[in-house]
C-alpha cells in the first residue's frame, strides 16, 4: 500500500491527502516527527521534511509541490493542474502563493508559534509572530474572497490544486480556531464548498492528543 | 518580444534565464525593484518577487517555478526536467532543494544580508545569518560534489533544472565572492561544466553598479 509520511496539522501533508483523496487513489497515513531526523526516513527524504509519498513500487516523492507534479504525471484521470497552459500557471501560481507567502507570512506565525514550536520543543510562542500572523490572515482571506466572487474556484471555472492549496492551510489553521471566519462571508463560503467534499473526510476526522479543535471545526454547515 | 523581469543577481532570475538561453527561446531582459512594489508590476505579478515572464501574446507567469514548468511545457522540443517519472522527481526534488533549502540556509544568509538588504536600503548585514550561511554553504557544497561525484549530472545521467537551479545560486554567491572552491573539487569540476555552456554566458556579463565580483568570476577555466 501506498504511504503518506505526514504529521497531522501539516498543511502541506494535508494538500497531498485532499489530491491524494480527489484521485481516489488508497494510502496509509504514518505519522513522522522531523525533528527526530529518523535516519530511514532521511533515505527516503534528504530534506527531512513531512509529507513524503512512497509508492508501492519503492519510489519516494519527497516535496509537496513535487508529490502534486508527480501525481497529475502518474495519475491524470482526475487533473487538479489546469487545462490550457494558462490555466496551468494560474494553477501554479496560486498553489505557490499559499504554499508559500501565505505559508510564511501565516502559517508559520500561527501553527508554526503556537503548536509545531511547541511540538518540537522549542519553547514558547513569540507574541509579536503571533500578531503579524493574525494581520496578514485578514488579508489573505480577503484576497481569497475577492477569487471566490470574481470565479467559480480560486484559480478559474474548474476545481484545481490551488483550492486544495489554500484548503489545507485554512484548515489547521481552523483547527487551532485561528480562524475568524465572520472577517470574510465570501471566503468562508468557497471554504465550505471546499470542506463539503468526500476528499475532506480524512481532516475533518483529524485528533491530536491534547487539542480540541472548535465546534465548527468539523460541522459542514457552520 | 518576451521580457523577463528580475535583478542581475536575482539566482531565481538567473535560472530562468539559463532555461530560456538553454531553449533558445529569445527574450529582453527588464531589471524590476521589487521593493518599490511598483502598480503595473504587481498587476503581472501580485506576490511582487522577480521574476516574472511576460509572453508576447500578453501572458503573464509569475514565480520562477512557475516559469520553468510553464517553458517545459510551451517548449518541449529541450527538454530540462527529465523523462521518467523517477527522473522528473528527482530533477524536481533538487530544484526544490536548491530553491527551498539551500534558498533559506545560504543564499539568504549571504546574498540576502550583504547584498539584497543593503539595495532594499534595509541597514548592515546580521553577523551571526553570514556565519550560519558560510557554515550550511560548506555542508551544501559537499552534497554537490557527492552528487556530483555519483552521476553524471546533479539528478542524473542528463543536465536538468536541478543543475541550472544549483548553478543559478552558485553564481550569484560567487559573484559576491562567497564561495570558497577549494573546498570541494568535485563541485567546482561541476560547476566548471555547467558554466562554460554556451546559456552561461549572459550571467558571466553581468555588472552591478558599485560591486566588482572576483576574478575568476567569469573565467572559464577558473
Amino acid at each position: 500500500m501506498r504511504i503518506l509520511y505526514h504529521l497531522p496539522l501539516s498543511p502541506h501533508a494535508r494538500k497531498v491527502r485532499l489530491v491524494l483523496a480527489e484521485k481516489r487513489l488508497p494510502f496509509e497515513l504514518r505519522v513522522e516527527k522531523p525533528w527526530e531526523r529518523r535516519e530511514a526516513y532521511l533515505a527516503l527524504n534528504p530534506a527531512g521534511t513531512v509529507p513524503t509519498l512512497e509508492e508501492d513500487n519503492g519510489l519516494a516523492i519527497p516535496d509537496s509541490s513535487v508529490i502534486c507534479e508527480y501525481l497529475d504525471e502518474a495519475y491524470p484521470d482526475v487533473s487538479l493542474m489546469g487545462h490550457t497552459l494558462a490555466e496551468r500557471v494560474e494553477v501554479r501560481r496560486l498553489a505557490a502563493w499559499f504554499d508559500g507567502k501565505f505559508g510564511r507570512e501565516v502559517t508559520e506565525n500561527l501553527l508554526g508559534e503556537k503548536h509545531m514550536r511547541r511540538l518540537a520543543g522549542r519553547g514558547n510562542p513569540d507574541p509579536g509572530a503571533m500578531r503579524t500572523g493574525y494581520t496578514a490572515l485578514r488579508y489573505h482571506l480577503e484576497y481569497i474572497g475577492w477569487l471566490a466572487e470574481t470565479r467559480k474556484w480560486l484559480a478559474g471555472s474548474v476545481l484545481s490544486l490551488a483550492d486544495f492549496a489554500a484548503a489545507a492551510h485554512l484548515s489547521s489553521l481552523d483547527f487551532i480556531g485561528d480562524v475568524d471566519w465572520s472577517l470574510c462571508p465570501a471566503a468562508k463560503e468557497w471554504y465550505v464548498r471546499v470542506k463539503s467534499r468526500p476528499s475532506f473526510r480524512g481532516l475533518l476526522m483529524d485528533r491530536v492528543a491534547g487539542m480540541t479543535p472548535p465546534k465548527h471545526y468539523d460541522d459542514l454547515d457552520f
